[in-house]
């Protein structure tokens, strides 16, 4: 399976095995890619061309096992193993994401802070003192397999200086700023892009 | 220009603007769909199919007017026109997102806040005070163009029931459930699903 698999592609597979998850713990054990198409809103096509990358998985007349489909996606998007992880920036933003990950995504290890107001360095989240940026960057150098930035597009493009050379393999970047890392898988998540699309959609009624 | 237009090119949109507004406040007047592809990391062809749905703009051997292909951006996305927003759910996610909004997207009005936490009802965030969930339900009634869902999946699910009938003409949700709502265009975001993406280009590097 060394095709080429395409940013959309690798964007709907988290989709794909959320759904897979609810159906499991609906306690549903198959279901025909035009089902899962139905319910996801996509075409029985579109889910039989993204999963052929990885494979397949499905029978001709018996559909995906819901629990061995999930599974699999799970093992391909490498969320059957643990990664630590690491905000700069322990804002608002920054505390509700940790917040998240500490409830739901057990995967997902805090193992640094980093934020510069005086207020907070000392304290603690999650059992994790958080730490100025002279500190952490000592701390970035191991360890840390993804770095979430939760601070100012000015601090965010900082901070992507001081990455390359760690072991840091991934950045989860909310800094409004698109980030470019050489070496570094960066995602730049612009939140208020979703909203922009939702006024064209209510500007645009069918 | 009454073609169909896919959810693909309209959460594309989004992107092109931001990537011209920041060439606009650089100063740079025009540029070739070449350019901005290679800024942009997309192909030239993708972004002329995708401005074709809207009319094209471009000239042949001139580009992109820069300043002007911004305006008509917005203008299609209906970002020159002011929103009244709603927050269901006033912990860390939504004051960061209230946060961000006021500071920096001054179209979105904030003019209604719930939650039903007692210690927060009564408050205020940006002038406006923080309603319990059956004072809001009256509030919802009337002059509210967004709902933004900040609060957990059980209370957006019951929140969606009040939204038909209203004039709340899109809903803007992070609770962690795919909401749908019966004439209403909603955008379910899912912080995590570009986490998982991330952690798919981690296990597959180049």
């Amino acid at each position: 399976m060394n095709n080429y698999v395409s940013d959309a592609v690798v964007r709907r597979l988290p989709r794909y095995r959320r759904y897979l998850k609810k159906l499991k713990d609906q306690g549903i054990q198959r279901i025909s890619s035009k089902d899962l198409g139905n319910i996801m809103d996509v075409t029985a096509s579109q889910i039989r061309q993204d999963l052929n990358h990885f494979g397949g998985f499905g029978q001709q007349g018996y559909g995906y096992g819901v629990e061995e489909l999930e599974g699999k996606l799970e093992e391909i998007m490498g969320l059957d193993r643990t990664y630590n992880i690491a905000f700069v920036g322990c804002g608002r933003l920054g505390r509700a994401i940790i917040n998240y990950l500490v409830g739901n995504e057990p995967i997902y290890k805090v193992v640094g802070l980093c934020d510069n107001r005086p207020d907070m360095i000392g304290t603690e989240i999650a059992g994790i003192t958080i730490q100025s940026k002279e500190d952490f960057k000592k701390r970035m150098q191991r360890g840390i397999d993804i770095l979430v930035i939760t601070a100012p597009a000015v601090i965010a493009e900082e901070v992507a200086e001081d990455v390359a050379g760690t072991e840091i393999k991934g950045v989860w970047n909310f800094g409004h700023t698109e980030l470019n890392i050489k070496g570094v898988k960066v995602i730049n998540v612009h939140l208020s892009d979703s909203l922009h699309a939702l006024c064209y959609y209510i500007n645009h009624p069918d």
